[in-house]
């Protein structure tokens, strides 16, 4: 098992997607056939799969998940860093903090229209870490 | 790793078991213990696992995922194919594409009520791909 | 691999820290670098990674995911074993019931601030089985 720790760059709150940021950082190309594991080291972003081509959907997520998850809902009593904090952490456990994605002939065995998004979901969530392990 | 790619045949929208389907076409028998990967190739689809002997808990599901992510919301501007899209991907990543399981004495090392549901999130989904990755 | 199924004693309904738990009852330090696989046999409970401090967060989750899975929806048809029943079915798939985790020189490879919880969401769940795998 190969263990590496990747920094993701600071995004704005919402949707982004890392696919191409994952492949090009690990070392691939070397598994005919395996797993990566992706597991955040935060509890307030997310990590999921979804369509990989059109950036409205991206802006649909965010448009869904604030709806469902509204800042600033009064009965939330954990809201230390503001408004977003609580609904941040409900959203992160919704989606996930974690992937583990199949390798195959050297890429990503994934679906055309696959990608790996990164939900940012504080208004000021900083650099992100992201605990990698491949397998095969 | 032993890895395959399955075909599911097409299914009316809604939650569907398919574990018999799974453990049929994969050599479980031969893994003491070991762990199966499911990786769905879409991203209008889902798997989850959940009550394997009751209908109605699978109509309870349909029930409660479309009430919670309407067709036709009309914030949702990712509208190409219909008012069943933005809302098939969304629950795609409320539930999940991939599932890893554990496998135990040649059988998944399920609990007694456990059963693999395929979500089909659109009105006509067609075939579902599935690709697999069994180790031990 | 290292299957070893535990049993996770009763907890009342609500989100609860148990990686402490999990940590001890597990040879991971004898693991540089590896993967911990947790698959819960129920689908009434469910197991996600959160904030390992502040127990109001924990709170805070009962109360949105009580919020969004109401007892008693009156369109619930699966109701045999009370109000509680098809929304711990719902919550078990929207959180999940297994997670993988990273290890690292032999302790569970997370975040500072990240946890594992335990969401009971019976009112009466009793004992839950836990079935482990480790990898590495």
């Amino acid at each position: 098992m190969n263990q590496r720790m990747l920094t993701l760059s600071p995004r704005p709150r919402g949707f982004h997607l890392i696919t191409d940021e994952i492949e090009e950082a690990l070392p691939l190309a070397q598994l005919s056939s395996g797993l990566l594991h992706l597991q955040l080291q935060h509890t307030s972003a997310s990590l999921t799969l979804n369509e990989n081509c059109d950036p409205t959907v991206r802006g649909d997520f965010s448009a869904f998940f604030d709806r469902l998850v509204p800042d600033g809902s009064p009965y939330f009593r954990h809201d230390y860093e503001g408004d977003d904090d609580m609904p941040a952490h409900i959203k992160s456990s919704l989606l996930g903090t974690s992937l583990l994605l199949p390798v195959r002939q050297g890429r990503l065995g994934l679906g055309q229209w696959q990608g790996i998004y990164l939900g940012e979901h504080r208004d000021q969530g900083g650099a992100r870490r992201l605990l990698t392990t491949l397998m095969g």
